[in-house]
């Protein structure tokens, strides 16, 4: 599993700006023989091409490459694997890119314990859209969160052979423990980016020149695509609601010393990173 | 009003962050004749003079100057106007800094009419404190709220001619506007990247590996000096907390549809900026 080409034949599923990126990353390594993306518009998957992130688009969805990666909101990955697993061959890495894991790696338990399956998390996506918003540059070093389906040394293998291709670091850790942290580090993150530019949005032109660049930074993120934010939110909800709950509870007892500057100031202190 | 040190005398009083990005900003205009620092910590003043942002260092505080900037915490505007204004002397051009204004603008009202008092918030800080945070670039284009204290044109004259030798925009409104829209857009991005950080920061190591640049940019303004967030928050408190009541109104309702992908994506489509 070294060497060019030591990854053989990769299909990526779903063209946009995650499945561009890593396919942008594969083809720079030189580590796959050939690359081909799918999604399910077709237009989007010429623009991914024309990136360069794969060697040619697929017509139909093809899971025969020698790794299939699958580049999409998670209710769709989930809905893929349980519809088209069936058709994997034994000997397949299958990995995702979606950013909850329990859900994928229940539905990747039932495949053919033959395919080397595994939940797979790039830390590195950005808030544009499309195969336009690719940066391959985002995984160098980025964490990739790695999520074992089964006791299985050759998913593993191949996925971390797979992420080191990408030049990004493999971090390995169960499902649940996954789902917990993210949900904290960005399901909340997402979430109150939103709230703020919803609660925000009736703003008047005044008040957009007073907003400086702390505020567009705290509502970066309400760029992102809403459905593939729709996407994980609810895939992680049990997480991302207690997630909520710290986090009000830690809003509350800084608003509770709103009146008293320097209990205030102890408050705001605690959260030194 | 118009040429080479046509500002005069300038006293920046708080030699921190933005006391010297206002004195590097005037300094490369040649706008003023002399522009001196006074800071309680003389060590601070010291590294603002050898920044650049002006000429010299005052040991004691000096009013005398045709221009004094007061860049402090709002609650130290407020105890210096009411303690030290009457020593100002008639002519001069008041102004302050801070992130709240009515406070402000309502104990300049109590100077004497011949001051020529005037509320400023520059919405250009860095998160970064003291003399070395301080980036004159960043007022380059950017917003500089004046709120009037009084009818007095040569006030508002005055401090439109100080905004545009440091290269920002003068917006003109009254003290309650801008306290409400601040509030939503400065008081607001703080409050949630300091719960934010507060609620994660119990996080373990593998955490930290999971936390994306849509993490570091939430908790971005959380590394800002909890003395000077303490203070504008506490200085705006009524409006914060409307604010607030504004944020969990529009949390709640994206959470109310963490069950519903569908419903959850009109919600957070709502956001559109």
């Amino acid at each position: 599993m070294t060497g060019a080409s030591s990854l053989g034949t990769v299909a990526i599923v779903g063209a946009g700006q995650v499945g561009t990126m890593l396919g942008l990353a594969l083809r720079a390594s030189g580590a796959a023989r050939e690359v081909t993306v799918f999604d399910r518009d077709p237009e989007v998957a010429s623009r991914s091409v024309a990136r360069g992130a794969a060697h040619r688009a697929s017509e139909h969805l093809d899971l025969d490459a020698e790794v299939v990666i699958l580049a999409l909101p998670v209710s769709a990955i989930v809905e893929i694997i349980v519809r088209d697993g069936p058709g994997l061959r034994p000997g397949t890495l299958v990995i995702d890119t979606g950013s909850a894991k329990r859900a994928v790696v229940a539905a990747m338990g039932r495949l053919d314990p033959g395919v080397h399956a595994i939940g797979g998390h790039p830390l590195a996506g950005t808030e544009r859209r499309g195969p336009e918003g690719a940066d391959p540059g985002a995984l160098r070093g980025a964490t990739f969160a790695l999520c074992p389906v089964r006791d299985d040394p050759e998913a593993l293998r191949l996925a971390r052979a797979l992420v080191a291709a990408m030049g990004a670091r493999a971090l390995v850790l169960d499902a649940a423990t996954h789902d917990r942290a993210v949900a904290r580090t960005s399901a909340l993150p997402h979430l109150l980016a939103f709230a703020l530019a919803r609660a925000t949005a009736p703003l008047g032109a005044d008040v957009q020149a007073l907003a400086a660049s702390g505020y567009r930074g705290a509502t970066r993120l309400a760029q992102s695509d809403p459905r593939m934010v729709a996407a994980f939110l609810v895939a992680n909800s049990v997480e991302t609601r207690a997630a909520v709950a710290e986090l009000r509870r830690s809003l509350d007892e800084i608003v509770a010393c709103l009146d008293d500057e320097s209990a205030l100031e102890a408050k705001l202190s605690e959260a030194a990173l």
